[in-house]
């Protein structure tokens, strides 16, 4: 019974990343500049011409990631997407102004000049996940190695000296461990070790440092997951301290429970599970209307981010994946019971039946209220890779052969 | 019977200032180290204890603008709350380890110590007004000059060269016409040259050209009020462009309004009303719900701001000042009718009666979703300013004399 299930799950998310996959090669494609328009209506129409280096760089990665991994994307339109992507970046997204060593743009203009640079790392870490996933196809060694040398501009400045980003040290803004920077190192320590064991040994440290920091965002005795602490794994005081972003956290939970299957670490799988699945699906689960909050304040106080009791579509998506993923490992029912809430869920409010992909900001009630596609921050990355690791996932567990 | 009317809107909206100044005296001073909490929950416990740098210029400015011009609040307890704050921002605002004459923080520690930096001109705008304002009580010559120093500064920043607030000069960034700073400058000139024909002479040029830039704002053959236009009055592309603030239209209003009294220009005076208040209003309603959307896309786009169709307390504050002043003026019913439906939806959403202050942030339908009453943006400012400016404007209508 359960495979039947499973089946009529596998179902629905392969015809779903169809349709997602067909919207984003149809409208975002920008044939004159290259790279893509992210700025997409409801029905696919571009409302604003403005590239966001963060989701150029993601949705070369998935175009890539798709053509490298999955028989049925393995198409020359889709190469040419992802190499176009990739072409527009190489060219534009590094800010010559900006005279700081591969600092990368937030925001570019349609023909590639920078509007917007962020004092974070995360453009430049999209940067080496779109280079390093396509030069696994092209077998670019150039591009690998723009991607290597970009990683390790993002280890220095997170490790070493972060001056170089532009932010004034204040005696008031003490460093924080904010969950975002551990796992995203940790996404690309598995992006770029994959089948390459000398890489793997390079970055073994880093991997180990990025999931102690990690942990250190358990807290309250192990009852909270909170978005930031001290460099030493402490509570920070005030708002910042008691913040919770479950999303964030099931997200930390999947990568965790990824990386801990190929070391075979069995406490560090049943920590990822219980503390990063768990806990934030209990704090974060709206009993009332469904759905996962966005954020939320650990003693109960109202979160100062005004779209805190929104429902987005991406912790979702990163639910999904952590829950399946849980489940193919222990079997452990409550798991695919928790799986089958957040697809219900998922499905009936963010997947739009009429043009295809996904609404992306509900509010509390679960009720469409921005209806873009892809906005600054939406784009093809969320919504498919979720489709992706879900239909991956589902097919081993039907122990289904990709072909 | 309009008399009628107005009477109890005055008693209604002072005792509602009363109230107000009651919960800020009582529940946001810090008597160890100065200045005012900021993040006030809703039954006034302090829920953080960052100090916000706007929100402490703004609260000695109203401070001293209730002491020096109402008389049942001229009391040693509210002079000396406004010296608390003149003395803590006066002490830490400015950054010294940013090496930029003038720059003053944005956020501060309890203690004083600099949190974050925002690489744009409003925490000095507040300075400038807290400092004028507070000054004037005192007789503090230095007080003054140091409101006036930061003034000059902030007219460089604006008029001659921004590069020292810290921005990166980036090909793809074009200059921008942003209705805040023309608006912010204009209250600024009204503040400093009350009283003083030798300053206002000082900033003859500077009110012109602020006017100049705020009627640029006039697009779609006047049918509409963007937020954002190129520096000679052009419609800029994108989202940015098409961006729409009701509420900040309507303050730009009555700023406008009070500038074209003053001067008696009665073109400017019919512009404020027919194309800054008028012209928002019918935009920014919500006719199904009631209450003022925060942003629109003027082409009717979904904007991007996930918070577009909340009703935030300011928008309303600042209509009700606009249509009461321009009734105030014309005595045209229809006016004084649009007071009345903001009037009858702002008391009857956002003010708390358990509590006393008002709630700051409503979803689309009118239900309070972030329940504090002071955070990050909203402080001792909006709500006090708007109850204080419509009693005078009242007891002006209804010919009373505070005593």
């Amino acid at each position: 019974m359960t495979a039947a299930v499973l089946e009529e799950y596998r179902h629905k998310i392969r015809t779903e990343l169809d349709r997602v996959v067909d919207f984003w090669l149809k409208y975002s494609h920008d044939k004159e500049h290259g790279g893509y328009f992210n700025c997409l209506g409801k029905d696919g129409k571009v409302y604003d011409e403005l590239k966001y280096v963060w989701l150029q760089g993601r949705q070369v990665w998935m175009y890539s990631r798709l053509y490298r991994t999955v028989e049925r994307f393995r198409k020359p339109e889709i190469l040419e997407a992802a190499k176009s992507g990739a072409a527009f970046l190489q060219k534009f997204a590094r800010v010559e102004a900006s005279r700081k060593p591969g600092k990368c743009a937030f925001c570019l203009t349609r023909d590639g000049r920078a509007v917007k640079v962020q004092r974070t790392i995360f453009s430049e870490c999209f940067y080496v996940m779109a280079m390093d996933e396509l030069s696994r196809i092209t077998q670019d060694k150039v591009m690998q190695a723009d991607a290597e040398s970009m990683m390790d501009q993002l280890v220095f400045w997170v490790q070493t000296d972060s001056s170089s980003l532009g932010r004034p040290q204040l005696p008031g803004d003490l460093p924080v461990n904010s969950m975002a920077v551990p796992m995203m190192l940790l996404c690309l320590v598995d992006q770029l070790t994959e089948d390459r064991p000398e890489v793997a040994e390079k970055y073994k440290d880093l991997s180990g440092w990025c999931v102690e920091q990690i942990l250190q965002h358990i807290q309250r005795d192990g009852k909270a997951i909170l978005e930031n602490v001290t460099l030493n794994g402490k509570e920070l005081p005030g708002c910042q301290g008691r913040l919770q972003n479950p999303g964030h956290a099931l997200e930390a939970g999947w990568f965790l429970l990824k990386y801990a299957l190929t070391k075979g670490d069995v406490q560090l799988q049943k920590t990822a599970v219980e503390k990063f699945m768990e806990v934030p699906f209990f704090a974060g689960w709206d009993k009332q209307h469904g759905g996962l909050f966005y954020f939320l304040d650990v003693d109960g106080h109202c979160p100062t981010q005004l779209e805190w009791n929104m429902k987005l579509w991406w912790p979702h998506c990163e639910a999904l994946i952590a829950y399946l993923m849980a489940y193919s490992h222990s079997k452990e029912p409550v798991l695919l019971d928790r799986f089958r809430l957040i697809y219900n869920y998922t499905f009936k409010h963010f997947s739009d039946e009429e043009h295809g992909e996904w609404f992306g900001y509900l509010n509390r009630q679960g009720e469409v209220v921005l209806d873009f596609k892809g906005g600054p921050f939406k784009g093809f990355f969320h919504v498919p890779r979720c489709l992706y690791m879900c239909e991956k996932l589902l097919d081993s567990l039907l122990d289904i052969q990709d072909a």
